[in-house]
């Protein structure tokens, strides 16, 4: 556990997910960051706290704050340390805007390579129409106290990752056959999901939830990385406080591709976020 | 009927789809476009011909020819007439190559607005691995002659629009009841498709597919315009020779948004693209 998660519950904007994102405005529509180590799996940066970064420099370069949609493609592997976000707002409108970032890191002469680059439209949640025809319910989900983390036993559920202290992960067992070895051979995961510092959701951490998962592709009965390509999330609504349920699916693999489809549900039964991402699958 | 489409039947390459998103190099990187009217619905330039037309575009200037995955965010409605593309290599690789591009019309004093903005991952269909363990089965469909097009009826399915002579579209009667009067309340809409003068599919034809059935909020029973903010498409195959069937489905609309998916497949039964847009709700 790190230290915030034994201190009383962390609340939005003072908790370790909010420093670990915060960019600082170093010129107009640039902003520096020190990517933190605290949400790496094995070596890598998580995905969705890197776009969790790009998405709160976003949040402040428009005049919108809540991500609508925004879509990242990955170019090369991100590191812990220094980092510069450079926005780019291409449209401003009443409803929407929409702008575009990138993630730069630098290699050993201290030149810009960059990372992630992403579009995005951004809207504010809290002014949309209470209208709400989903057709769908949540997926069956066992109680939290039947589901399993990494803390729970000796089965390696991502136990050696910075970010499993970080995370509240309560995978379904339905779910969790890859982690003693008889994988499932569904496409198939889902987890009770939250901070472990009992920081609530909100817009911003449900881009980290969509990619927070171990990959579909352990229950398929595929081991090695599965490195994301794109990623695009829908937030679809402010999150009541509470535990989310991520449901993800792959419905094809093919050529060495894969989709993972999330969805994400908050306390209220609401289907807060959808997202897809390609991935490529790089057998172990 | 267009002319081509009565005559012999046209190919990849050689074709009405071909020739209207044809676009010329006028210096690096950047690409002239006459916008034909042939692609509109009503007055609006369908977004998949436009995903189309940039596509196109950015096949020339990467390395690589196929869209893996493509995101469009749809900024002001474009007009038939000329327009620039501009596009941006933002990495290239062995396996995939990264780039974006930008769709140009002009105002009344001739300065450029910015119409739609992609951010796409390019690789090599034919170079990938042969293996598909894809789960779903194609959706059950009615045969072609028990499905119907604006050409079979009074019903107006899109009779009024341009594209609906340049496609071979054939709605699943499931499907068809918010033409009738009578829409199923279900957010699906299902139909064959392929292109009016018998061109076969391909990677870049795909992105037209995913963009133009009916929108299922026809289906929900709201009227009205339906306008893309956003649209993400992943080509998974190259398309076998054969009319495309392509499933839609919506299972969120809330807040005056909601999301489209679809899934085509192609006459091997093999699942070529899905796609995800979000779309906003204007009650007409």
């Amino acid at each position: 556990m790190s230290d915030t998660a034994q201190a009383a519950r962390a609340v939005i904007g003072d908790s370790e997910f909010d420093r670990d994102t915060a960019v600082t405005l170093r010129e107009p529509g640039v902003y520096g960051i020190d990517l933190s180590a605290g949400w790496t799996i094995i070596n890598a940066v998580n995905g969705g706290y890197l776009l969790s970064v790009l998405g709160r420099a976003l949040a402040d370069a428009l005049p919108h704050s809540d991500p609508f949609t925004i879509s990242a493609h990955y170019l090369t592997a991100s590191q812990p340390g220094p980092a510069v976000v450079r926005t780019d707002v291409v449209r401003t409108g009443r409803t929407l805007s929409t702008g575009q970032a990138s993630l730069f890191q630098y290699d050993d002469e201290g030149r810009e390579v960059e990372r992630i680059r992403v579009l995005a439209s951004y809207g504010d949640l809290d002014s949309l129409p209470d209208d709400v025809r989903t057709s769908v319910k949540p997926p069956s989900f066992p109680p939290m106290e039947q589901c399993f983390g990494p803390e729970d036993g000796p089965a390696p559920v991502s136990g050696s990752s910075a970010i499993a202290e970080r995370l509240m992960l309560k995978l379904d067992p339905a779910t969790l056959g890859w982690a003693l070895g008889s994988p499932s051979g569904k496409g198939e995961m889902r987890a009770w999901f939250g901070l472990a510092d009992g920081r609530d959701a909100d817009p911003l951490s449900l881009l980290l939830a969509v990619d927070a998962l171990p990959p579909t592709a352990f229950e398929i009965g595929l081991s090695g990385w599965v490195p994301t390509v794109e990623l695009t999330v829908h937030v679809r609504s402010r999150p009541a406080p509470g535990p989310l349920r991520v449901s993800i699916t792959t419905r094809n693999l093919a050529g060495g591709f894969l989709e993972e489809d999330a969805e994400v549900w908050d306390s209220a039964d609401r289907l807060v976020a959808q997202s897809r991402q390609l991935a490529r699958v790089r057998v172990g």
